[in-house]
């Protein structure tokens, strides 16, 4: 075992403290991986506060980790010292179940360990990004090209990963016209991926503001939720739409806007059950689907994806201080679009 | 136009009442179908009773419609005197939209016609198989091979396309497990379906008294609904669910026996919202889809299909005075598992 330094909560209501935490000796398949950035997922905020099932306190919440690799295990093939490496939600799974043999290891229900708030095969509570360093078995981690930069690739490992599997498994390419409900952490990735991928993309989002910035991120139109002409006009147009919206809102005015055999993903939690009318859905052959981050395989392919395109989050790079601020700040919707915590900041 | 003899109800409380109806003349493309069977459907029910929308008195329902061609018009090219010939839900549609150039006639919002209570091209209230002809432009009408019977095959027009259209959309066959809720008028016909489809195919009830004939019709499982083992057993195992029920229950119960990608076919219409928790559907990717009865071209392929699988409804021929009786016990769920109308007894 060994000690970086890293910042954590201790209670729901607490602060939080520059705290030193342990990380394992690597095993013989592990890297150790010195983390330049941390994005600032909004799950981070459920699972700090304890918003989301159990938690384990001190929590060190984050699960999209960008670095360099500064250690390796004997067994270690993928990786050499010096390359860059990124971790996303999943830290471990079983590795043998059907879920996992196909590469969905974020969907492994019979041992999968998420980066952070979960119990290890150690048994001992997964610490995660908010860190100097961790250390993970190589096969969860995925390679990121030295063209990329760290800061703006760090959120890609949730928040890309958790559009790109949906906008692949569904199919959005040319030819698909795909709307993207909300402008945030999740939309502005999921936006310039749906470009990228070759769809007609439109976003839908509370308010206008963030307007301007979908189109030049690609986004061929942007329509306020709050006009009702949206509704209208978007009426049986699409045959994907992508909602990254957390919160509870009317289903069946936007599964409207799905065409025939349109597909609505629901990515969000919100706190009451969905509830659609039955007509929403059987008049056109839609679809009302939920969808989870992607497995390790996607998650490169989305890196590589990334990189070719030049994708990466618009980022908010902030010192580990000022966590706290950043989470309030993201309760409020208010940035543009993802805050990265600066990992050389840890040890202030 | 010619008077025939049909069966109607003249208000949501009346009592089917023997009356003499117009069918148009023939128009070069029309061809006059002579009703030998025609099956009574619960949408029956809840339009003559009013229960959906708007209903337009005095009502002749039926949309389950097999018989043989008494006479075609200049231009038939489909059809010959004497063969024999099916009509389902749609009468007309606009047959220029996208769906209709796909041949989902069934989905067209432009010029759809219902076989019965709907507006016909003509401004005429459009009047269904309980009657003794029927007149239909030809590309309404499918082929019914002389191999098969006209009461067992009636039913195949509206249940058996209803079953058929998701089973085939979402790739019931082999390697693929097939879970069907209810075992009514669709589910019985469904589960032949499925089977002869090749798919693994588990019957889900809400009692047990069907079970003997589940299995003799392929099922290879039937568990009822009042057992807490059928969730646990079957947790997490089908592809494809398709629920025939039209009441509410709970979904999230049933969305958890579908596996990874899985997908849940709503094809009742209850009259609360469907509700879901987030999470049902999220953990394995599952969605939740609506469906409606297929196209044209998918009812041709479908009759076929039963032809060379030798797949017809169970059915129960009444004469045309106890449909009021049919009705009652329909609703009841006291009929094994088809009541088709016997349409000589029209005149009685």
């Amino acid at each position: 075992m060994f000690a970086v330094r890293a910042r954590s909560m201790s209670g729901p209501n607490e602060k939080f403290q520059s705290v030193s935490i342990e990380r394992r000796d690597l095993g013989p398949r592990d890297i150790k991986i010195d983390i330049a950035f941390a994005g600032i997922c909004h799950t981070d905020v459920h699972h700090a506060r304890a918003e989301f099932g159990t938690t384990y306190y001190p929590i060190v919440p984050g699960h999209e980790i960008a670095g360099t690799v500064a250690a390796v295990g004997g067994e270690v093939s993928k990786f050499s010292l010096g390359e860059r490496a990124g971790v996303g939600c999943v830290a471990d799974s079983c590795r043998e179940c059907a879920d996992c043999r196909q590469g969905l290891e974020s969907y492994c229900r019979v041992g999968k360990v998420l980066t952070y708030n979960a119990i290890g095969r150690d048994g001992l509570v997964t610490l995660g990004g908010y860190s100097e360093s961790i250390v993970i078995d190589e096969d969860f981690a995925v390679k990121i090209p030295f063209s990329m930069s760290l800061d703006t690739t760090a959120p890609l490992m949730c928040a890309g990963i958790t559009m790109y599997s949906p906008l692949r498994h569904w199919k959005a390419g040319p030819g698909k016209r795909v709307g993207i409900i909300g402008f945030g952490g999740l939309g502005h990735v999921g936006v310039q991926i749906s470009r990228a991928l070759g769809a007609s993309t439109t976003v839908i989002n509370k308010t206008e503001m963030q307007h301007d910035d979908a189109l030049r991120m690609g986004a061929e139109e942007f329509r306020v939720t709050t006009d009702p002409r949206t509704y209208r006009d978007l009426a049986d147009s699409f045959d994907l739409i992508v909602s990254t919206v957390p919160a509870s809102f009317d289903l069946d005015s936007h599964l409207n806007l799905l065409g025939q055999d349109g597909v609505f993903v629901n990515l969000g939690v919100p706190e009451k059950p969905l509830s659609i009318e039955p007509y929403s859905i059987l008049t056109r052959r839609r679809s009302l689907a939920g969808s989870m981050s992607g497995g390790i395989p996607e998650t490169q392919e989305m890196v590589d994806f990334c990189a070719d395109h030049g994708i990466g989050a618009e980022v908010e790079v902030i010192s580990a201080d000022y966590i706290g601020e950043a989470f309030d700040r993201l309760v409020a919707s208010d940035v543009r679009y993802r805050f990265v915590i600066d990992a050389s900041t840890m040890a202030d």
